[in-house]
C-alpha cells in the first residue's frame, strides 16, 4: 500500500458498510425528528461561489476553505464549510413567495481546509435545522426540542447531555451595564467565546482594553461562568454578576418558551456562550455531552439579519448544527452503536446440488428480489448442507430456501433458521409461504 | 436579485422541498433494489487525491475535472467525477481481507467542469452498483437485475427502457476477423463508442486507417448497428456481420445468465456499445430509454483490471453507474412524478382561543412529536376554527387537534379530517386516542 494514491485524502473518511449503516442510524434519528416537528428536508450544491462566504463572513474565511476555479474559467468556488449560506440564498432567491414560516432541514456534507483533529475533520456531515419567518421564541424552542428528540432517538437522555442557553441581547446589556462600551461588544463576545483557551491574565487584560474597570471586569468574569439551571430567578442570575435585573429581561420569553415545550430538564442557562459567529442575533445554544471531554455536539441560535444580507426581504430566523463526528464519539463512548449493523437479509437461498441447478438458483432469487425481499445467497462451491446453512445462519436471515434434490419433483426445502424447523414445498409457492406471516415455522 | 453571489453555481442544483422529494422518491427505489438484491452500502469522500483519476484515466482527464489545493498545502485534489475510482481504492486498500464475492451499493455526488447541457450537469447524483471477486456471467446479472429492479419499482417497464448489452472480448474478436490489427481495437472502441456523433464518411475513413478492406469495412459497420433479441441465435448474429459463429461465443454464458434472472424481456443485444472508458473488459451494458429521446439511464460493465491497478489483488468486478438526471427527464416525460411530494402530516393542532392558551399547544406539540407523530401546527393569529380547519386539511394531516374552550375543563376536541367526525376528550388521552388504529373516527 505505498501508492500514496490509492488512500483517501487526510481529514476525510471510507464509509464502509459498518460504518454506513452507522451513518444511516444518525441520519433515521436526525430525519425522523426533523419530519416529526414538521421540518421538510431540502438540500443545496456541494460547493458555492466562493464571495457568498466571504460575503457573510469576511475574507478571513477564504483561507480555511478548500476554493477552486474551473480550467479556464473565471468564477471562484468554495465547498461549502457550513450550510446556513446556502439556506439564507435559497430563501433570499424565493423573496417573499415562500409561506412561512419556513421549516426546513437538511443533512449535508461540509469541508474544512484545517487541521484534522479529534472531533474535526476536513469533510464532515452535519444536520442542519432553520425556521425562518416566526420572529417568537417558540421557533427557538422547536428547533431545540427537533435536536432532543433526534439525540433522545439515539439514546441519550438528560443526564447525557445539556442544552446550554445564553442570549445575545441580554448579554450585550450586561456588558453596557458593566462599563463595556457599545462599539466593543463585538470583541467581548469574541472573547466569551474564546475564554477557556485564554488565560485569567490575558482576560483581564482584553477586558480592560474595552474599558471596564475593576469592579465591572469581576462582574463580567462571574457573567462568563454563570450557569443556572433553567428555574433560577433571572433576578437571582443578574445579581450574582451585580447587575439589575432589568437586564436579563430578554431571556425571559426564551425561557418561558423552552419551559411550554417541555425542555427544561434538558437545559440550563450558561451566559458564557455567545457563539463567536457575528451574524447571531438573539438568544443562542449549545448542546454538550455532560461528560465534558468532547467538544459542542450541536450550537445554533437567531440570525435575523441574514437573508437580508445575502439579498432577501428582512426575515427571522432560527436554527442548528449538529455533526456527525463529535455525537458519533460521544454515542461510541456509551456504546451506543455496538448493535448498530447493516441490513440483515431476510431469505438465504442455497444449492445443494450440481451446477446445472444454477438456473433455478437464479430464477428464484430473481422471483424474491423482484417482490421486495431482501434475499441473499451463498456463492460457494460446496454441496454441504451443513455448512451451507451455518453460512445463511450467519448471515441473519429468518429463512432459508435449499434447491436440491427435491427441485426434480417441482420441491424447495423451506427452513426456518429461528425454530429449525423445515418443510418441502411446490417451488410455485415458495414466495407466498415466506410472505406469509408465521408461515415459515407452518 | 442582481448580487450573482446569491445565485447556485452553474451546473447545479438547489432541491427545495419538493425537489428533495423526487430526489426521495429515487434513493428509496435504488436502496430497496440494492438491499433485496443482497448489496451493502458504502460511501467515500467527495473529493479524492487528483492522482486517482489520473491513474485510472491519464491526463485527459484533468480539464473535465474540478480539482484544487489547501492553501499551503501541496496535494492536488479533485471532486469525484464518478464512483468507480473510490470503490476499487476502498477494495483495494483491504487487500483479501474482505469476504468475496464484494457487494457494495452508493449514492454519491458527482462533479464534472464540463459545460452543462440537458442530461448533464456540474454536479449530479450517480446510483452505483458494484461486485468484486466473482467472476462469473451470474454476476453481471445479478448487477443489471438490480438496475431493472429499482426501474420497476419507479414505475417504468420493458416498453419504457431497453438494457442494451454487448460484450468487449466478443467484439474485439470480431474486429480482429474482420481484419482489424490487435494493437487497433482499443481505437476502434472509441469509434464504436463514438459513432452516432461521427459521419459515414468519417466513420469509413477511420475504419481504414485501422487497416480494413471494404468488405471487413462493410461487416464493422453491420457490427456496430448490429441490434437483435436476446433470443436470436448467434450463430445468425455472426452470420449477418459475415463472421464465423466462434467468433460471438463470449455472450453465450452472458445471455443465459440474463435468462435464466428473467430478464430476457428488457434486453437486446446491441454491439455497438463498448463504453469507451478503457477499464472495461468484458460484458457491458447501457439502459436507455425507449422513446430514445434522451442519453443513456445507466452504464456499466466488467473491469476486472482496476482494483489491481490502484494497487489490490487482482480482482474481477462487474457494475454500473445510474444518474439522477436523465433518469429524472424520463420519469417526468411520463408523468410518474406528479404524485410525489413530501411526507404529509399526521396530525395538525391548532388554537382556537387566547394567547395564553399557547403553552397547552406548546405542550400538545411535544407530546405529539416526541411520540414520533408527525406534527404540524397552524402559525397564524386567527380564531376563525372554520380557516384554521382548512388549514389543516390543506397539509394533508389526517386528525386536528383543537384547543379552545374546552380546554379549562382539561379537554381538547380531536377532529377526523377524512370522515368529518369529531369528539372531545381528556386532554391526557390524546396521544392514545390518536395512536389508536381507527381510533379517530370513534
Amino acid at each position: 500500500m505505498s501508492n500514496p494514491t490509492v488512500r483517501n485524502p487526510k481529514g476525510t473518511r471510507d464509509f464502509y458498510p459498518q460504518q454506513m449503516a452507522v451513518r444511516q442510524h444518525l441520519d433515521d434519528a436526525w430525519r425522523s425528528a426533523s419530519i416529526s416537528h414538521g421540518f421538510e428536508e431540502i438540500e443545496g450544491p456541494n460547493f458555492e461561489h466562493l464571495d457568498l462566504y466571504v460575503l457573510k463572513s469576511g475574507e478571513g474565511i477564504v483561507s480555511e476553505l478548500f476554493s477552486f476555479r474551473r480550467q479556464g474559467g473565471d468564477d471562484d468556488y468554495a465547498l461549502r464549510p457550513e450550510f446556513t449560506p446556502t439556506l439564507a440564498r435559497m430563501v433570499a432567491a424565493k423573496g417573499s413567495s415562500l409561506p412561512r414560516p419556513v421549516k426546513w432541514f437538511a443533512i449535508p456534507s461540509h469541508f474544512r481546509a484545517e487541521r484534522p483533529q479529534r472531533g474535526r475533520l476536513r469533510e464532515f456531515r452535519q444536520w442542519n435545522v432553520d425556521m425562518l419567518g416566526l420572529d417568537d421564541p417558540s421557533a427557538d424552542a422547536e428547533v431545540v426540542s427537533t435536536a432532543v428528540v433526534a439525540l433522545e432517538k439515539l439514546g441519550l437522555g438528560p443526564d447525557d447531555f445539556v442544552v446550554r442557553l445564553s442570549h445575545r441581547d441580554a448579554v450585550a446589556a450586561a456588558l453596557v451595564a458593566l462599563g463595556g462600551a457599545e462599539e466593543s461588544i463585538k470583541s467581548a463576545f469574541q472573547m466569551l467565546d474564546r475564554r477557556d483557551k485564554m488565560s485569567p491574565e490575558d482576560f483581564s487584560r482584553k477586558a480592560g482594553e474595552l474599558g471596564m474597570d475593576e469592579q465591572a471586569l469581576a462582574g463580567f468574569d462571574q457573567l462568563a461562568r454563570c450557569v443556572h439551571p433553567l428555574s433560577t430567578p433571572l433576578a437571582d442570575i443578574a445579581r450574582s454578576a451585580g447587575l439589575d435585573p432589568s437586564v436579563l429581561e430578554p431571556m425571559e420569553a426564551y425561557r418561558a418558551a423552552m419551559d411550554a415545550a417541555g425542555l427544561a430538564p434538558f437545559c440550563t442557562w450558561d451566559l458564557g456562550i455567545v457563539r463567536g459567529l457575528d451574524y447571531y442575533t438573539g438568544g443562542v445554544f449549545e448542546i454538550h455531552d455532560r461528560a465534558g471531554r468532547e467538544r459542542a455536539i450541536a450550537g445554533g441560535g437567531r440570525y435575523d439579519g441574514l437573508v437580508e444580507l445575502l439579498g432577501g426581504p428582512p426575515t427571522s430566523a432560527v436554527g442548528f448544527g449538529m455533526g456527525d463526528v463529535v455525537l458519533g464519539l460521544v454515542l461510541e463512548e456509551r456504546g451506543l452503536l455496538e448493535k448498530v449493523a447493516p441490513p440483515a437479509p431476510e431469505v438465504f437461498v442455497l444449492c445443494a446440488g450440481d451446477a446445472e441447478l444454477e438456473p433455478a438458483v437464479a430464477a428464484m432469487l430473481a422471483e424474491l428480489r423482484r417482490a421486495g425481499l431482501h434475499t441473499r445467497r451463498s456463492y460457494r462451491s460446496t454441496k454441504n448442507v451443513g455448512k451451507l446453512l451455518g453460512e445463511a445462519a450467519k448471515s441473519g436471515a429468518r429463512s432459508a430456501v435449499i434447491i436440491g434434490r427435491e427441485f426434480e419433483a417441482g420441491e424447495v426445502t423451506i427452513k426456518d433458521l429461528e425454530s429449525g424447523e423445515q418443510q418441502t414445498v411446490p417451488r410455485s409457492e415458495v414466495l407466498n409461504h415466506l410472505a406469509g406471516v408465521g408461515g415459515q415455522g407452518g
